[in-house]
Parts: C-alpha cells; structure tokens; sequence
C-alpha cells in the first residue's frame, strides 16, 4: 500500500463534506481545495470554481510532457451523504478507523475511496515527469444532491476531453472488476393535486366532491407498469434494442436472481429474475416512489402528492418521455382539480465495447489487476455521465467498490484491497490511454 | 332562556372531558358525574357504568308518575374533541363566552349545547311530577373515538326503551328545524401491504422487485368509484330504493348545488350538486382518505398504507360488504406481498316517515318551534344509532346544530336561539311521547 495514498485517503475522510442537509459550506470547501492542493503540489494548477449558489467545482489540470498527448478528464465526487443516524455507526463517521482491512468512514467508498487513486496516480506520474496524458480533474460537490453545477459547467466547457474517468462505480465481484457501458436516463415528477380549499367530512360529502387522493391514484396508474413490470408502449419509445453480443456477455455474469437475492428483494414475478441483466441494463421502467394523501380517518383529502420516477433505456430522449409523462398525467384530469409538477431530468448513456477508450480502458484494467474487467449495464443513473456522453466524450465508469460497503447507511467503508485495485488500475489507464487518439 | 338550563351548560362546557388524546381521565369522569348528579337532584337515579377500560357512561333514570308509561332512551355523549390549535381560539375552549348570541366553547355545539336541553326538560318535568314518559338517560364518553363502551352496553342492555331521542344533528337551516331518518353505515379498512424487508434503490432493482406502493395502488384501485363517483356493482349489494314520497320531500330541500357550495366543495362532475341528496343519503360511497407509501427520492417502497372507508345505503350490510371489500383487496395480491387490514364496522339505520315516534316527534317539534321538520338522511354515520336501531328500537334523530357552529373545529359555538329551541322541542317531545304505543 502506498503511505502517501492512505494518508491522503484519510485526511480527505476526516473532512465532513456533507451536501445533503446539515452540513458547513465551509467543510465542503475544504473538502474541495483539498483537491487543488493535491494538484498543485503535483505540478499541476487548477482553482475551485463556483456555478451561481452551488458547492465549488475543483477544476485542475496537471499537463502531460507531450503537448499534443489527449487529454483525459477525471470525474468524481467529494460531497458524501448525511452519516445519521449517528449511533449506527461503530466509530465515527468522520474520524476513519480501519478494521479487518476495511477502512470505516463516511465516503470511505462513495466517492472519496473510490476516486483518490486514480487522482494520486495522475499525481504521482506527473510529479515523476512520466504523465503520459493531459489530466483534467473535476471534482465536484453536488452529486448526492443532484445539483446542478457540474452539469453547466460541462455545457459551458469548450476544452472538452477525448475520454473521461469515472471511478464512482462497482465491482462485479470481490475478484471480478467490470466496466459500466450503459446508464439508464430517468424522468422523476413531482406531481401535487389540489382540489378543495381544505378538506372535508367524508360521510357528508364523500362521492359529491373530488378527492385528491382519487384524481393523484388515477393520474400515476396511467404511468405505473402492468403485474409483469413492463411499461406501457407509449414509455417505451426510442428503446435501442442491445446487441446479441453485448445480451450474450451478460448470460456470463451473475445470474439475476442472485442479484436480487443479495439485496434480500422480493421478484416482481417468478420470472423477473432470470430477466433481470435484460430489464435493469436495456428496459425502461416506472416506480412509484412517494404517495402522501389525507389522514386515516373519515375526510375527503384536498390535497394529494408523489414522486414518480421513469426509467430510460439507452436510446430514449429524457425531453421527450418528459412529454410523454406529463401528457398520460393530466390526461383525464377533471375540471376542479389543479396539478403541478416539478421536473428533474437525466438522459441515459451508452459506450459501445468497441469504442477506443473502453477498449484500452479494458486491457489496462486486465493488466493491472489479473482479472478482464466485465461488461455490465446499471439501472442506475449517473447525471454527470450522461452530460459527458452528450459532449461526445466516451467515458469509462468503473471502481472498486462493492454491495457490502454500505454506501450510504452507516458503517459505510471501503476494502483496503479496493484501494490498492484503485491505485494499479489507475496507473495502469493513465499509461494506456496516451493511445488514445485525439478527438 | 331558562337561567338554571344556561348554568348548568356552562358548568358542563368548564369541564374538558376530551376523548381524542390529551384529556384527563378525572375530567371524563367529572363530566359523566355531571349527568348522573342532575338526574339524582331531580329525583331520579343513577351511576357511572364502565365497560373494561372504556370511559364511563352516565346511565340513569328519571321514572314517570304513571307506572305504566312508554320509556324513552335519552342518548348523548359528553366527550369532546382535543381544541387545538389553541392559538387558533378567541377565547379559551373551556372557559365559556358569549358573544353576539353565541356561546363560545369546545362542546358549546357537539354534544353538550345540543343534548342538554331535552336533559333539562326531563329533569324539570320529573321535579314539578309532570314527567309522563320513563325516560333512561344514557350519556356516553367515546363518541369521539368511536369506541366500544356504548355498544356494548346496548347490547347487553336488556331492558330496551320505546323508541331513543338522539340531539346530535343539525337544522337545515337556521329556520326549520329536520329530522333524520336516515345514517349511512361503514365499512372502514386500515390496510398494510409488505413487499420486502427494507426499500431498495429505484434505479438498480426497480421494474424487477415488489414495490409495496404500486401493489396497494392496486389493490386500493379496486374499491375506489368511477369518474362519475359511482362505485363498483359489488358495493351496492343490498342498496334499499328510496320511496318516490321521501324522494319528493328531498327536492323540496335546500338544493345539492348549496350544500356543497356552502362549504366551499369542488364538485365530482358537473351534475354532482344535484344527485347531491339521493347520492349522499341513498347511494354508497367510497373514500380514499389515506395514502402512504416512500419518500420523495429513488427508492422502491418497502411498506404502504391506506385507510379507504366505504360508506353503506341504508338496506346494506356491514359485515357482508367487509367480505366484498377484503375480496376487492385481496384478489390478484402478487405472490410475496403480505397485506394487513384492520376493520371498523357501522351498520346504516333507516326509519320510516310513518313510525309512530318519528309522527309524534315531528309534530311536537313543530308545536315547539312553530315550524314543520323537514325528513333528511345523513351521509355520515352515527354509530350508536345503528346499535339502537338493530334492537328495534326507533330514534329520533334530531336537534339544532347549524354548519356554522364550527364543530371539532377552533371556535365551536352554539346559538343561544339553538339552545332555547332545543328546551321547547326536548319539552314537547317528552310530553308528547306519552302516546307512544308500549313495545
């Protein structure tokens, strides 16, 4: 293990970097010049850089020795989640501890652990005088929030990048690196229905008066998926059918149902697992994630809320599903009821195998870890990948981390072994894409 | 007014005896002691009754000169709602106050100012040995909570009475006084569904795991009525007709479209407000009046709640409409969803225009307010009523409360003229009683 790494690790840890409620500007500063710094002391230069209200950007540059060498951008995240609840955790959440070779500490894995080795990679080649490619590091304090800053600063960059690191992601297994080439999209509506001033007594004017309740359940069930979990066709529009290649590597992996068995889930139906490479990588889908109405007791409700969250599959335009979305939502309803939405939006992202970067990418994780990474697709969505790709950047989304991380929850850590993964396989790209060609 | 009626109204309303949370057992206990101790001053007899841990019911008696005398059941409850918000108060909820005509206070309407003056009159006829009917006062302390106590003791009771008087309604306006002959029934169901252990990230399981949400959404879907509020053929097993004649005395009420007005109500379609008596008072219903199920983020829900009430037409069934609606709710639950309900059961009570104490009171009431009562139905439920009504037992539902008294709500008053009208109508209605055949 390299000490330089660890303490840096361990330092950036200690800072609590908190975006999601409860946290000092000031910290998430730190946090941020702890990236600059970093840079800096390497060779390279770069500022913190602030979009409107938002939480500083760290935008640095370390410059390879070649001046025509492509430029790689690396992508990561120093805000971490909220640690509470606070007794959960075994040791502090911001005072890292390592056990059993796992170091404990919020951000351990997402994004502080993860992201760090290819940084002191970048450092350590650079400060060494072998920095095969140009280094653009943004590192930015907005994702778990998902906020708004790193995405206007990708619009706003005219420099752009012939490929992108994004270490925010996972292993297929404890042995088995992988690479990410697809994220799906999402349209999330945050849908509220109002239809009387206040409510009223459910025996005296129940089936005379619109309940909120009923207009808000009608309005979601047009988009909720039918008792297989596929989507109606009108959700399904620009759906790109994945290749028989790309189908056939995930018959490789993990069988589905272990997949949800790890997490302890429930199938949808007998079959949902077996489907699962195919539903979650290549499908849209649709959740109900929030419903708030009324009180349990005899009232007609006035006023009604959800969330609702759609899923897009590579392929599918985030701006027109919204259309879609928004047109099955007030589609019936009735004169009285007023509905307003709140909109967030991400576009899914696709790398085909094929492309330069991923190639490259691949063998040099291969070299340095002993294992072909895997091809995998997430469910997930990762906004600043997809503000990447719609630059034309191809990006590579991989890391170490694992499910038993607890990213997000308390005790949440990261293998020292993953760290060590992190530091070869970043070396090891760095090197490998001064083959990249130029954009 | 009669000063010693007032009095003892204002020593009731200084007592809180709130049911709903909050209250102290000692001043439910003072409150039913209330009764029991006017009825002991005015010769009559009597204690608190207690059903297991339920609030005590006053139960006395007031016995005529002659022996022989048909027996009237005086029904009431003296449990008042919690007042807050207290800001939201003019004066204190339990520190009396008249102004403009009004007495202001929590109870002034809801029950205290509507039962006590039929109470006065029999205590006031049993003193001056003018009471020519046998009247069993029976004050209860759940109403508010919808407990057991007085159903129990109902159904235990095995002394019967001739026919029930119960002042906890309205006027129809402020003018003419009605009575009801109709309550609707309940089938109310607090519902649980479980799909998994714990909620799961929307992006990497949903479209392949149960999500409690969407299930309940289903399954909820099932009982709630169509856009015109009608609800399923199944629900209305039994609905009772209306007569044509107690179909023609609605349309000499005020109109639907005013009811609803009057409290600011959104109407379910445009002829809402003119179905608006038949519908309320004849028809079933079905209220979604809870929902609730996630958060406003990326997760698939775990657990969901509702609580959805169906009200039943006079002619239906509480318990068999429970089997429809478990049914409903259970039909095409997925394999691996649990699902909890938890029942609250109302019967509907209806009486006809032409039962001898619904005659006697109608023209009695008319003596005492020099207006004829207009026959309503209530769309609401009053349990109590049922349970007199399923021994055989006619009520007069009746009494002078008016939409404006703001019951449950800050502010409660009851007009003076309310009061003074319900001392001449609760004395005529006992006087008149006398002919009342013996069951």
């Amino acid at each position: 293990m390299d000490e330089t790494l660890l303490e840096n690790l361990l330092h950036w840890l200690r800072i609590p970097s908190i975006s999601t409620g409860g946290g000092d500007p000031a910290e998430i500063e730190r946090a941020a010049q702890f990236v600059v710094d970093r840079v800096r002391e390497a060779g390279g230069e770069g500022d913190l850089v602030r979009i409107g209200a938002g939480n500083p950007i760290a935008v640095c540059e370390l410059r390879a020795q070649r001046e025509d060498a492509p430029t790689v951008l690396l992508y990561g995240h120093y805000d971490v989640q909220s640690p509470e609840p606070l007794g959960d955790w075994d040791s502090p959440p911001f005072e890292p501890e390592i056990r059993d070779g796992r170091l404990y500490a919020r951000g351990a894995s997402d994004d502080k652990g993860n992201v760090i080795p290819v940084l002191h990679a970048a450092c350590e080649l650079a400060r060494a005088g072998e920095l095969p490619v140009h280094v653009r590091v943004v590192i930015e304090g907005e994702e778990e929030v998902g906020g708004a800053s790193f995405s206007a600063w990708t619009k706003a960059d005219t420099r752009g990048a012939d490929c992108a690191i994004v270490f925010d992601s996972a292993m297929e297994d404890e042995q088995t690196p992988a690479i990410c080439l697809g994220l799906r999209g999402i349209v999330a509506a945050l849908v509220e229905v109002r239809t009387q001033p206040r409510e009223l007594h459910s025996g005296l004017y129940g089936g005379s008066v619109l309940n909120a309740a009923h207009v808000l359940h009608k309005a979601v069930g047009r988009l909720l998926p039918d008792d297989l979990g596929r989507v109606r066709d009108e959700l399904r529009e620009g759906v790109a059918d994945p290749s028989a290649a790309e189908r056939a590597s995930w018959a490789a992996l993990r069988p589905g149902e272990a997949v949800l068995e790890e997490v302890g889930a429930t199938p949808l139906h007998p079959g949902a697992g077996a489907e699962y490479r195919v539903r979650n990588g290549a499908e849209p889908s649709a959740e109900l994630n929030w419903f708030e109405a009324g009180e349990a007791r005899t009232i007609v409700p006035a006023t009604a809320r959800a969330y609702v969250t759609v899923r897009l599959a590579p392929g599918q335009r985030s701006e027109r599903i919204r259309e879609v979305v928004e047109g099955l939502l007030r589609e019936q309803l009735p004169q009285g009821a007023q509905m307003t939405i709140g909109w967030h939006l991400g576009d899914p992202a696709l790398f085909p195998p094929e492309e330069p970067a991923i190639r490259i990418a691949a063998a040099a994780i291969e070299r340095a870890t002993g294992m072909a990474p895997v091809f995998v697709r997430s469910g997930g969505s990762i906004p600043a990948v997809a503000d990447l790709a719609a630059k034309g950047i191809p990006v590579i989304v991989s890391g170490f981390a694992l499910a038993q991380d607890r990213i997000h929850a308390p005790n949440e850590s990261y293998r020292l072994a993953s760290l060590e993964l992190g530091a070869r396989a970043g070396r090891e790209l760095l090197l490998a894409l001064a083959d990249l060609p130029r954009g």
